[in-house]
């Protein structure tokens, strides 16, 4: 037993952040296989962003490797705690949603979460369930346990206070409320990504006073999004959206910095540990060329939410299009706003030409290709399309990623 | 009509500290004239003190002045917020009263309120009525209303959240809880003592977000003690208690400060303004001795708990006992803990003797008395007393006041 405990372990602690405290962890699944009752793993999804992009799938793909491990997966809808909207990281206090918008983006959500997860073995909950019927009374006595210097800790808390930004004293409830759900479901995990320390480690101590065993807390990394750089992110234009068409999903992977590689394949792919150590192994020595392994991890990730045949398909193109053999490791990524441009302006915002004369004369000349198909229109008007690249000459790439608003 | 709003104006501005803001004040009564209809004057009494002393009469007074006015008088009975406990102006979490704790209380105090104000002209209510049932939305609205910097603003939350002791998010709620009630009453007026200052502004914010006309918010001043220094306390030993019999209040007006007389008279007696200014006028040019009106305020005092008879019986005993006339108007007030004590070992407590061998030679020369009565055995113990007068001598006295834990 003691040897399934730490094989257990070892795929658990893939690509984690923290995990508080790992000694809890241990015994607690060591519990687990000596009862056969199986540890309840929670997340809190706050129903405000319906579109998954793979940033949101760190965690998901924890929760899989919980699940695949016989464990009781229960993800909450936090259809209450939108009524508020979670500052967490954020340095502004968040629009309130309506009931309807949050029921709407829950069903969004669902649809999105079992491309990971299995639904038949996945718990979905709605936190209202447990927080409306709270009495104002039973409110006192949950915020009576939180002194109003902890919550100041929180980080975004502390910015805020410090900088004389307003904190709604109503955003002091998000925690507590986050805590309640995990004496609600007695929770034995917690996942988040590791801005959610602070609720994760809440919900710990409100366990303890409310005499149940305190959840271990376990803290997924922030995935950086195509940019290598910044969190990966709907309004900054560097994500890559689970529903978005395999070609696109395709094409964005291969614009992947090749140092992000190994952490997209460990966060974000199912691909076994063994098979992660062959990669890492395979780079570092030299007998995996990058170009390849960016090949299978853009197959991998499409394969996840289109399928096999759509990920050979998507391959096919991809090559197809670049099979000059121009199409370098490394793309920038240039953020245009979505719409109509006349295409000399493009290449002049996107870099490629200094000028728009310039771009005239590049374009006259045959040496400007968008997703390797020629142009030679001067005057030509693009729409311009999330993932197109644009090519000036042999060796200058762009790839558009369209300005959006959340 | 603009005469009876001036009429008006001046009776209730009588001791008051501070009116925020006396424009509204003025219109609103301008209005209740007007439309026949009288204002709404509120008062939140937190039941965990439930020995009215005069301390507490001061705001009651106050609503009697509204209540001979023709305006509503509503009493609210902080059941509900009693659960949390006001830290107003304490430095420390106060402990949780029960629901049982909470009844008691607020039975007593509606006796003792009923010596002041007229029982068929007040409403008397418990904020558990609109408080308990709102639910956890609705608090969410309500805690959305106020930041947690403006909270902090609280005089004892900014030094407590300074000097590092706790605050429980809990307490947050008081002045929510306690602005609600203003919504919940439509309050035209709420009073408090200047302690009150942070709460019944919240209130007027409150209602404003709530679309109502904003409360006028009236603070009386906070009362001195015996000691003509200190607030009356219990604690402090300083008070002096309307349940109390009419030898103690009496004896103990006469240990007040003669500065503090006019005071008392202006907060806590209900002679009219007329008679107020013809003692100011008297004690000031010397017509007026300031014992004889210091005898005039006992018996004022007296009067309202106890009655005229009972007034005129205190004063009889008052002057048999000191008629030897060695009772100075100024008696010191020491405070000793209950129970029975060695005579010499009182008086050097009590500052009469510089020891105990000291204090046997002066009962045994005859030069010690108890409320006017000579003591000559040197071994005698003596139960302690609230309100006991020490003589030594022909002119140094004290007046006992017992240690209370509160």
């Amino acid at each position: 037993m003691e040897r399934e405990v730490e094989r257990q372990l070892r795929i658990l602690r893939r690509g984690v952040a923290e995990i508080v405290p790992e000694e809890e962890l241990k015994s607690k699944i060591n519990k687990s296989l000596r009862t056969g009752k199986p540890l309840r793993v929670k997340l809190g999804l706050d129903p405000t962003a319906p579109d998954i992009h793979l940033g949101h799938t760190v965690v998901l793909q924890k929760l899989r490797q919980f699940q695949e491990l016989g464990h009781q997966i229960i993800i909450i809808i936090g259809d209450f705690t939108g009524r508020i909207g979670d500052p967490s990281g954020k340095s502004e206090t968040r629009h309130q949603l309506t009931e309807a918008e949050v029921k709407a983006n829950a069903e969004t959500y669902k649809e999105q979460i079992f491309k990971i997860l299995d639904p038949d073995l996945t718990r979905v909950t709605f936190n209202s369930h447990w927080l409306a019927p709270l009495s104002f009374a039973d409110l006192i006595q949950l915020a009576r346990k939180v002194t109003v210097a902890r919550m100041l800790e929180r980080d975004d808390f502390a910015r805020r206070y410090q900088q004389n930004q307003p904190i709604g004293v109503h955003e002091f409830f998000y925690p507590l409320m986050q805590g309640y759900d995990s004496i609600a479901l007695d929770a034995d995990v917690e996942l988040g990504g590791t801005d959610q320390k602070f609720n994760l480690l809440m919900g710990r101590q409100l366990q303890r006073e409310y005499g149940q065993e305190p959840q271990v807390a376990m803290m997924m990394p922030i995935l950086p999004g195509l940019d290598g750089i910044q969190k990966m992110s709907k309004s900054l234009g560097n994500y890559i959206g689970i529903n978005e068409t395999p070609r696109e999903i395709f094409g964005k992977t291969m614009s992947l910095p090749d140092e992000m590689m190994l952490t997209y394949f460990e966060l974000v792919t199912t691909v076994p540990l063994e098979e992660l150590e062959h990669l890492r192994d395979g780079l570092a020595n030299g007998s995996l060329h990058p170009r390849d392994v960016k090949m299978q991890l853009a197959r991998e990730i499409v394969t996840m939410y289109h399928g096999e045949a759509a990920a050979r398909e998507a391959e096919k193109e991809f090559r197809q299009v670049f099979q000059q053999g121009g199409l370098p490791d490394d793309i920038p990524v240039v953020t245009v706003a979505a719409g109509v441009v006349w295409l000399p302006r493009l290449l002049v915002q996107a870099g490629l030409a200094p000028s728009t004369s310039e771009a005239r004369r590049l374009i006259c000349q045959g040496a400007v290709r968008l997703d390797g198909e020629r142009f030679l229109d001067p005057e030509a008007e693009i729409e311009v399309r999330d993932g197109l690249i644009l090519q000036a000459g042999k060796r200058r790439f762009a790839r558009l990623a369209l300005l959006e608003s959340e």
